[in-house]
């Protein structure tokens, strides 16, 4: 997980000066790394005592200005918030500008443990925890902006097993605000919604969360509710195939951008549970106990979908999740960075439980929608999940620092 | 926060083994800190050169089994899910010992990692995080158990500030989830729940969070989303005063156990963000940038109450809620353990969020009941909160491996 590129995670060398700066414990624990760093490239040189102690991650930092914006090649966070907002009737295309200028210079403080410019709870912004903020623009945005939009940039096509709900669905613009911790996340959502108050009204609020910083190893694939890995044939951040399938090839105002699905999959987890262990793994077509596919024993082993069973049958299903997920053709790939959300049972529900799926691709329709409709079509998954939101939005490139997201498009 | 009690952190110690046993990079963890720590005691002895790498917090474990409940004095984790349920109409004494007796041994079991006695996703209960389980009974839960009750179980007085919902409100058990991991969380409060559902219906689920593990120092003072340092006057756990506050001297079948109030308390962040920082500060009569008293420098001085300005006004202003808050008698205090809540703004709502506090003391009418009722007469803080649900429940003694926690009532 070690990619190069912005989304790499800058905390442990990037905040060694700020641990030092901020003094006391944080100070303790940048002395003891440095020693440590140096114990280890002098073995010959006798360590100094010092106290053990993790780095802190609350302070770990990622780079909010950069070609691209953060929030996509970033190894993903423990906690994420997705906010879509309706635009006002009034805000026009300069106060689109106004917004986005706003909301860049605030994402930008806030990325890197710094108050917003208004902040009212400054000693709420000072753990950034990897933060980033991560804009993206629907259908309406572009045209009021005047841009000229890429044709993906709607509503999917119907799928049959849809079940939509608009107050889950659509919007002019998503922000998407992720964190390895949930008060930074609250805090941060908090101001930059007072940013957009004047342009634009909260459509709907996604809460998510995946592994806590610290549960597991970096990098680990993440489990969804149903206990399953979840994302194992992603691309991975930092090489070429990972540019290749998410940035865009537009050479206007979205180079250097992609597209965003997100979709809100509801799971019924307690008919999931009438299925047994073996039931499970046919309908996935993968092992759940590490993910390997079911014709391998490691979770990147690549699927033998020509491998029968004695008497003939595949041993991966033809209606299991894995093949009928899998691209006919390579430019079918498409870059997942899913969370989970459990909105907790009520007198009147076992639960609201599911997957906010997110998905980064260079062109929707050449490449996720081919896939959803393999799997409308014939997913043993259905069986057990829903989709009740959908939204696609298009994201902007970074920019530079004195710039804004979405100065490519308004400017 | 070194307690020696069953709430201390036993994870990086209590977990060595385990990290060994699992081998690949978490043995490597395990490797590097032996390591770390022998180049300590060693300082003249030449370093190894090892892969610097943290702990996993995420295999950390707090005992299920022990004379007081875990989740009590066990320092605060990330995340907590507090479920309370309404006992079925046919649920008996009978019925509600095996109950109990389920509940009880998949707490056990999931706390320390392992899978739920009919765990449906097995995988997602290796990574404890510090899960603890927490039960408490309502009211009704101890006349149906035939148990006395103690003179304070029960609605507590009607305050004028209250706006109590009756769907956030009461219950007959109410079972606290808590880890630094909101996954972990999500699996053990499903694998409870299905326990209950032959016995209980869910009335109410409340999620909170705090700050994330590696975030901030262990033992730092939580805070709100106000921005306040919010707990600091707390007994520390270990200490002669924190058992004196906390445990209750009942001989019943209460010994060893406590009482728990459970309030939801709405915050009304945009009309907190009107006031400015000295009036924020005067209204809670602590600064806002480390929590000091308004007399004083650090977190931990003591308020002075008598000082004055120079025009004669004291410091601390009369109706600050530190002032309100402190008890007139050293009888009366309590130990708070609260979680932030804030469940996302939609297009109804800027948003909905607050403060799910949490206390427990040896006795709600002797040490709650008074300073709640100072507050509700004239604390400033009301002006911007508001409490929307309130519940007091009976926390019984632990229980030794082979028990159930509620033995000595239902036995």
């Amino acid at each position: 997980m070690a990619a190069p590129g912005r989304g790499a995670r800058t905390g442990r060398a990037g905040s060694t000066r700020r641990q030092f700066l901020l003094g006391g414990a944080v100070a303790g624990v940048g002395a003891a790394a440095a020693i440590g760093a140096d114990t280890v490239l002098n073995a010959d040189r006798p360590a100094q005592p010092v106290p053990a102690a993790a780095p802190m991650n609350g302070e770990s930092t990622v780079p909010f200005y950069g070609a691209h914006q953060a929030g996509i090649d970033t190894d993903a966070q423990a906690h994420g918030v997705f906010v879509a907002l309706d635009l006002h009737e009034g805000t026009d295309r300069e106060a689109m500008r106004r917004m986005m200028r706003i909301l860049s210079d605030d994402a930008a403080r806030l990325t890197q443990g710094e108050p917003a410019l208004a902040d009212s709870e400054p000693e709420l912004a000072v753990t950034p925890a990897r933060l980033t903020v991560t804009f993206a623009f629907g259908p309406r945005f572009v045209v009021r902006a005047k841009g000229a939009a890429p044709a993906w940039l709607g509503p999917l096509p119907a799928f049959s097993v849809d079940r939509l709900q608009p107050e889950l669905s659509d919007g002019d613009l998503l922000i998407q605000i992720a964190a390895d911790d949930p008060l930074t996340v609250a805090h941060a959502t908090r101001m930059l919604l007072k940013d957009t108050r004047s342009f634009a009204s909260v459509r709907w609020t996604q809460q998510g969360f995946r592994r806590a910083y610290g549960s597991v190893k970096p990098g680990t694939t993440m489990r969804n509710l149903f206990g399953q890995v979840d994302g194992t044939s992603n691309p991975s951040p930092g090489t070429a195939e990972f540019d290749r399938v998410v940035w865009t090839q537009h050479d206007g105002w979205l180079a250097g951008g992609t597209s965003m699905v997100v979709r809100r999959i509801r799971m019924d987890l307690d008919k999931w549970d009438e299925l047994d262990r073996g039931g499970r793994e046919q309908s996935v077509g993968r092992t759940l106990s590490n993910g390997a596919p079911l014709t391998g024993t490691d979770e990147h082993d690549e699927p033998d979908f020509e491998a029968t069973t004695a008497i003939g049958f595949p041993v991966i299903p033809e209606f299991s999740h894995v093949r009928r997920a899998r691209p006919e053709d390579p430019g079918q790939r498409i870059f997942r960075r899913a969370y989970n959300y459990e909105d907790g049972a009520t007198a009147d529900r076992v639960s609201d439980a599911g997957l906010i799926f997110v998905s980064f691709q260079a062109d929707v329709d050449a490449q996720f929608t081919p896939i959803q409709r393999r799997l409308d079509q014939l997913d043993l998954l259905n069986e057990w999940t829903v989709p009740v939101g959908s939204a696609v939005f298009a994201v902007p490139p970074g920019c530079a620092d004195g710039g804004y997201v979405g100065e490519t498009l308004l400017t």
